[in-house]
C-alpha cells in the first residue's frame, strides 16, 4: 500500500485539516467533532440539509456542501459511519429555524447513527426529518446493509433537495422532493481493481488480471458476479440494463445520467463509457439532455465506474439545473440550462 | 492493463464521442480533425485562446474550454502532440476577429506543431501569438523536452489569460498577462505508481513497493531521483522547497497554490497533502488565500501529485478569481472572492 499520508490512523483528521486550510473563506471545518458546513451557516429560515457517511468516497459528501446543496457533511473514519454526536453537532451548526433534513445512504451504521441523532435533536425541539437513499440495484443485502445500498444516486438527491431548500421550500416539501428522487434513481457499479483502506494497509479484496467485479459496492463489498473483463460498451450494457429495467423506463422518457468514477479510473476512460451509455439511451429512445461524467462518489483509489440514471420530470429537471456552488458540483450544468 | 475502453487504438476518438454526447449544449466536438470548442464560438471581437497537447491529462485541456478560459482544445492521441491541421482547424473555428493566442506546454512536438499551425494561420491573415508554459522545476531537459516541461501550472495560464480575454483584452494584453503567469508559476511532481498508455498495453515504467519517483513528468518520464516513500509532509517539503526557491518568493508575498492529483490518488490524500502545504506556506510567511485541490493535469491513472505555486499580484489575483464556466474549473473559487 503506497499512499500520500502521514499516519494511517489520522488520514481523515489530516484531510479535514487540509480542507480547512484550502478553503478558509468557503467552508467551516470542525475537527472535534468532525463536520463541515457552509461558511454562512446557519442560513436563517432555510431548511438545512445534513448528510454524511464514511470517508473515502470524496468528493461525497464534503464536496457538495455549499449554496444550493448541503449545509453540512459529517465524515466518519474511512468507510465507517459518523457518530451521532457528530451529526448532532452539525445539526446545531446549520439549523436555521426551518428544520433539518438528513440525507442518509442505506448502510446499517449510518441509519442507526442518523436515527439516534434525529432523536436527540428532536428531544431538543429541532424538527428533523430524514430520507434514505438506496439506489444500488446490484444486490439486495450486502456486507454493510440490509436492503439496497446507497451509492452515487445520492448526488442527485443532494442536488435536487438542496435546490428546493435554497428556493425556500418547507421541510415537508424538501423531504418530498428528496423522496421523489430516491424513487426515481437507480445505480449499478463495477470494479477493475480493489482499494486499500489506510488503517488496514492492504487491498480490501483481490481481482485477477483479466477479471472485473460487477455490482461492486462503494466499500469494495461483493457484487453480483466476478466475470472476465469486457469492453466498455459491453460493461455499459451490463450496468445500464438492470438500472433501466428496475426504473421501468418507457421510450420517450427524459433522464439524467451519471457516469461516476470510483477514484482510480482516468477521465478519458469515463468519457468512453459515457459515449457507450449515450448510444444505449438513444437506442432505447430515452432522452438525456446531458451526462455527468467524473469522480463524484469514489471508493478511494478503486478503478471502475458506476452508472446512475434518474427519471426526470419538469420539477426534477428544473431543480437539477439550478445553480449550486460547492467544491465539486460542476458549474456547466446550470450554464447549459437555456439550451436543454 | 485493465481499462474501461473498447479499442486501445481508438480511445481518444471514443472519448471525444462521449464528450459530444455528454455535453451537447455546452461544447462542440469535431472528430476529423479532433478539436473541442465553446458552443458559442467564434465569439466576435474576443481574443480566442487555443491550447492542446497529448490526451491522457484530462481534464486538461478539454475540461477548461468555456467562458472565461479556453475557446478551443486540440487533443492529440494519448501522450502525443496534436497535429498542425487540428490546431489550424480549431483556430478557424474560434477566431473572432481579434486574434488568437496559443497556449503551448513545452514539449518538442507540441512546440513544432503549434509553430507550424501559427505559420499557416498567419499566412491566411489570422493574427496569432503563442506563449510557452515551462513551469516544471524538476529537470532541465527530459524525454520529450528541451528545457523545462510544461505541467500543472498551465491551468493558471489558461484561467488568467482566459479571464483577461473574456474582459476584452487585446491580443497583446492577453499575451502579456499569460507570459506574466508563466514567469511567476513553478511546479514539481512525484509518483507512487506508473500509468499504462492504452496502445502500449503495459506500464510506462515500474516502481518498487516502497519507492517513489520525485520530479516525475506528466508522461511518466524520469524525474530527479527514485527514493524510498516518505510521509505526505516530507513529500511536500521535497516538492515545494525547489518551487519556492526557484520563484524567489519573499516572506509576506501572496500566492495561489495547486495540489494536483496525477489521476489515481484519492481526493482524501490530496487534502492531506494540501494541509501539509498550507502549513509550509504559513511557516514561510507566504499568504495563500486558498489552495486548489484535485485532478487538474493528470497522467492517466498514475498515483501521485504535483504542487504548483503562483506568485500573485492584484492583477493576477483578480483574474484568477473571475468567474469561468467549464467542465472542470471549480465554481467555489470566484464565490470566495469577496472573502479573500
Amino acid at each position: 500500500m503506497k499512499k500520500l499520508i502521514n499516519d494511517p490512523g489520522a488520514v481523515v483528521r489530516d484531510a479535514l485539516g487540509g480542507l480547512a486550510i484550502a478553503h478558509p473563506s468557503f467552508l467551516h471545518v470542525s475537527q472535534e467533532p468532525a463536520f463541515v458546513t457552509r461558511c454562512d451557516s446557519p442560513v436563517a429560515g432555510k431548511v438545512a440539509l445534513v448528510s454524511g457517511g464514511g470517508s473515502g468516497h470524496e468528493p461525497l459528501h464534503v464536496g457538495f456542501v455549499g449554496s444550493g446543496m448541503l449545509d453540512a457533511a459529517c465524515p466518519g473514519e474511512v468507510f465507517t459511519s459518523p457518530t451521532p454526536d457528530q451529526i448532532l453537532a452539525a445539526t446545531h451548526a446549520v439549523h436555521g429555524g426551518a428544520g433539518v433534513l438528513y440525507i442518509v445512504k442505506n448502510y446499517t451504521g449510518d441509519v442507526l447513527n442518523f436515527e439516534m441523532a434525529q432523536e436527540m435533536a428532536s428531544a431538543e425541539g429541532i424538527e428533523v426529518e430524514s430520507v434514505l437513499v438506496n439506489d444500488d440495484v446490484a444486490v439486495k443485502d450486502s456486507t454493510y446493509t440490509a436492503g439496497r445500498r446507497g451509492v452515487a444516486g445520492t448526488v442527485f438527491v443532494e442536488k435536487i433537495a438542496g435546490a428546493r431548500a435554497e428556493a425556500g421550500g418547507s421541510l415537508a416539501v424538501v423531504k418530498a422532493v428528496a423522496e421523489k428522487v430516491v424513487a426515481n434513481v437507480r445505480s449499478m457499479g463495477m470494479a477493475l481493481t480493489s482499494c486499500s483502506v489506510p488503517a488496514a494497509g492492504q487491498p480490501t479484496f483481490s481481482l485477477g488480471d483479466g477479471e472485473m467485479e460487477v455490482g461492486i459496492g462503494i466499500h469494495g463489498e461483493p457484487g453480483r458476479e466476478r466475470v472476465p473483463l469486457r469492453s466498455a460498451t459491453e460493461i455499459v450494457d451490463i450496468l445500464a440494463e438492470p438500472v433501466i429495467a428496475d426504473l421501468g423506463l418507457w421510450p420517450g422518457e427524459e433522464v439524467a445520467a451519471l457516469v461516476n468514477g470510483m477514484g482510480g479510473t482516468p477521465l478519458l476512460e469515463l468519457y468512453v463509457v459515457a459515449g457507450a451509455l449515450g448510444r444505449l439511451l438513444a437506442e432505447r429512445n430515452l432522452k438525456a439532455p446531458f451526462i455527468l461524467v467524473g469522480n463524484f462518489v469514489t471508493s478511494l483509489e478503486m478503478a471502475g465506474c458506476s452508472i446512475s440514471i434518474l427519471r426526470l420530470d419538469e420539477e426534477l429537471k428544473e431543480l437539477l439545473l439550478a445553480p449550486a456552488t460547492t467544491l465539486a458540483w460542476p458549474s456547466w450544468v446550470s450554464a447549459s440550462r437555456e439550451a436543454t
